[in-house]
C-alpha cells in the first residue's frame, strides 16, 4: 500500500522555539530525491510527490542555523490518510478533545505495553507508517513511540472495541516501551511482592522459572533440579509427550489431557530456560509460521471502513 | 484482608425514578444477620458494622413498593477503603475529571478484556470486592462489569503504569466480558480478513487451528491430517519432544531449540484442539500450581502505598 506523505516541522521541535520567532530550514527526502521541501516558521507545507510505503528518509539541505539541527529534529513525516482511512475514521466516536483511548500490546506475548490517547491524525499516521503513533496531550501534538529512543512498536493488526471508542495497537516492539528502560510501563503492582509486571499465566511462569534459575542459594525446588540435571529433564519431557498422548490412545479424558499439556509445557518451558530461549522468540516463530496478519500481506488488505 | 462495606441504593436503580420521587426500602446483609441497612430516596448510609472479606448478600426486608425489586436491584455494597488503599490513590495521577484509564486484561490468556475508567471509589471497589469496577461517565456512577450479567472479572492483580494515569486490572472472567456476548469488547478488526479477535500468538494459532478442525471441505493441511489421524499425531508429538530434547543432548544450540519448541508447541496444541481442551484452561492449571497471585494469598497482602 503505497501512500503520500506529508513532511513537516516537527510539532515538539516548534514549540521549543520563541513564539513568532521565524525559522527556516529545507529537508530534502532521501526516497524522493528530486523532492526539496522548504519548512519555514510553524507552517506545514504538504508535498503531493512523495509516495511510498514506507516513511521517506529525511536529510537537511540547509537551514538558516547552519546544521545546529539534523533533519531528524527539525522535521518528520506523517502519512497523508487515503479515503479508506478517512472512512474507517469517520466511524469512531471521538471523545469531546477529538481523541480515543489507544492501547499498544504486543502480539506475541500479549502484554500491554502502554497506553495513550490518539486523534484522526495518529491513527492515520499508525496505519501509514505501521508504527504505533498517539497524540500527546500535554505537548498537543502527534508522537511515533520511537522517534526518540529508535525502540518503534510495529503494528500488525489494529482492533476497535464495541463502543468504536478504544483501539488496539498490536505489534511488535523493536525494544523495551518504557522510556524507563522496562519492556513495558505497567511494571508498578499495586500489592507487595506481586508479579514484578503485568504478565499473563505463560509469561509469569516464564518469570518464575528464572527467578529459580538466578537463586543462588536456593531452597530446594524441583525446577533448580531439573535445570541442574539436564538429564533428568530430557527424561522428563519425553515422559510427559508420552503421557500426553496416552490421554488419546486410552481416552483417558479431556480433564486428563488439560493436566498433562500443562506439565509438558512447564517442563519444555525449563528447558527454553536452560537453553537461554524466551517464549517470545517460540512465539515470533510460530508467528511467522501461521499468522495470516504479516505486515507485508496487511500491506496489500483493504482497509475496513465498516464492522 | 477485612474491609468495611457501604450499602446504598443503587445509583442506576435511583436514576431510573423521576426526580424528586421518595423511595423507602430496607435491605439487611446476610453476612452480618444483625444489621439492617435503610435506604431512602437517593441517600446512602454508611454501615460501619458489616466487616468480611467478600461483599456481603444483601436482601430486602421491606420496602415502600412491596417487592416490586430484588435486593440486588435496589442496594449495592460497596467497600469502604482502608488507609493503605487511600494512601495508594494519593499516588495516581488523575485528569481533571478524577479519572484514569482503566483496562481489565485476562490473567490467563493476557486478551484485552475491555476498556473503562475509574476514579477512586472505583479502584477501591475494584481493590476491596476483587470485582473489576469502573466509573461510567455517561451515566455518573460506579459500575461493576458483571453486576447485571453475572460475568464479574474477578481481578487476581493490579499494576499502575509508569506516569500512575493508568491502570491494569488482571483478572479472570465468568464469561463473556462484551455486552454482545463476545469474549472482549476488541472484535472489530480495521482490517479485511484479519482474525476476528485482537489476540497474541499463542491464541491467533489456536484459533486457526480450530477454523482448520471446522472447515468441512478443506483444501489440504498438515493441521487437518493430523487432526483425522490421532496415531500420525501422537507419534509426531513424541517424535517433536525427542527433538526438543537432543538440542539439548547434542548442543544443537538456541535457535534448533526455540524451532524445535515451536514445533512441539503447534502438535500439542493440535492435540488440545482434538480433545476439546482451550489452552485457557491449560493456563488456569499452570496459574494454579505457580501463581503467587492467588486471590486467597492476596487477600492477606499488604497494599503498595509507593512504588
Amino acid at each position: 500500500m503505497a501512500v503520500s506523505w506529508r513532511i513537516g516541522l516537527r510539532s515538539d521541535f516548534a514549540n521549543q522555539l520563541p513564539v513568532g520567532q521565524n525559522f527556516a530550514c529545507a529537508v530534502r527526502s532521501r526516497s524522493a530525491p528530486g523532492t526539496v521541501v522548504c519548512c519555514t516558521g510553524y507552517r506545514e507545507r504538504i508535498v503531493p510527490g512523495i509516495s511510498c510505503a514506507t516513511p521517506p528518509e529525511l536529510e537537511s539541505v540547509s537551514e538558516s542555523r547552519k546544521s545546529l539541527f539534523s533533519a531528524a529534529a527539525l522535521a518528520r513525516a506523517e502519512p497523508v490518510s487515503t479515503p479508506d482511512v478517512e472512512a474507517l475514521l469517520d466511524t469512531l466516536k471521538w471523545d469531546s478533545q477529538g481523541l480515543v483511548v489507544a492501547i499498544a500490546q504486543h502480539v506475541d506475548t500479549g502484554a500491554i505495553l502502554m497506553q495513550g490517547f490518539a486523534n484522526r491524525d495518529a491513527i492515520s499516521a499508525t496505519l501509514g507508517s505501521r508504527h504505533a503513533t498517539f497524540y500527546s496531550r500535554s505537548r498537543s501534538c502527534l508522537w511515533t513511540k520511537g522517534e526518540t529512543s529508535r525502540n518503534f512498536i510495529n503494528v500488525v493488526d489494529v482492533f476497535l472495541d464495541c463502543d468504536r471508542d478504544s483501539i488496539i495497537y498490536l505489534g511488535k516492539p523493536d525494544g523495551p516501551t518504557c522510556h524507563t528502560g522496562a519492556e513495558t510501563c505497567y511494571f508498578t503492582p499495586a500489592f507487595e511482592s506481586s508479579s514484578s509486571e503485568a504478565l499473563s499465566t505463560l509469561y509469569m511462569l516464564e518469570s518464575t522459572i528464572a527467578s529459580r534459575k538466578a537463586e543462588v542459594s536456593a531452597k530446594p525446588s524441583w525446577t533448580k533440579k531439573l535445570l541442574e540435571n539436564p538429564k533428568l529433564l530430557c527424561s522428563k519431557i519425553r515422559e510427559e509427550a508420552d503421557e500426553l498422548c496416552k490421554t488419546v490412545e486410552e481416552q483417558e479424558g479431556r480433564e486428563r489431557t488439560v493436566s498433562e499439556i500443562a506439565d509438558l509445557l512447564y517442563h519444555s518451558m525449563v528447558l527454553c530456560s536452560l537453553q537461554d530461549v524466551k517464549l517470545e522468540e517460540v512465539m515470533a516463530v510460530l508467528r511467522g509460521r501461521f499468522s495470516k496478519s504479516g505486515v507485508e500481506e496487511k500491506a496489500s488488505r483493504k482497509v475496513k471502513a465498516q464492522s
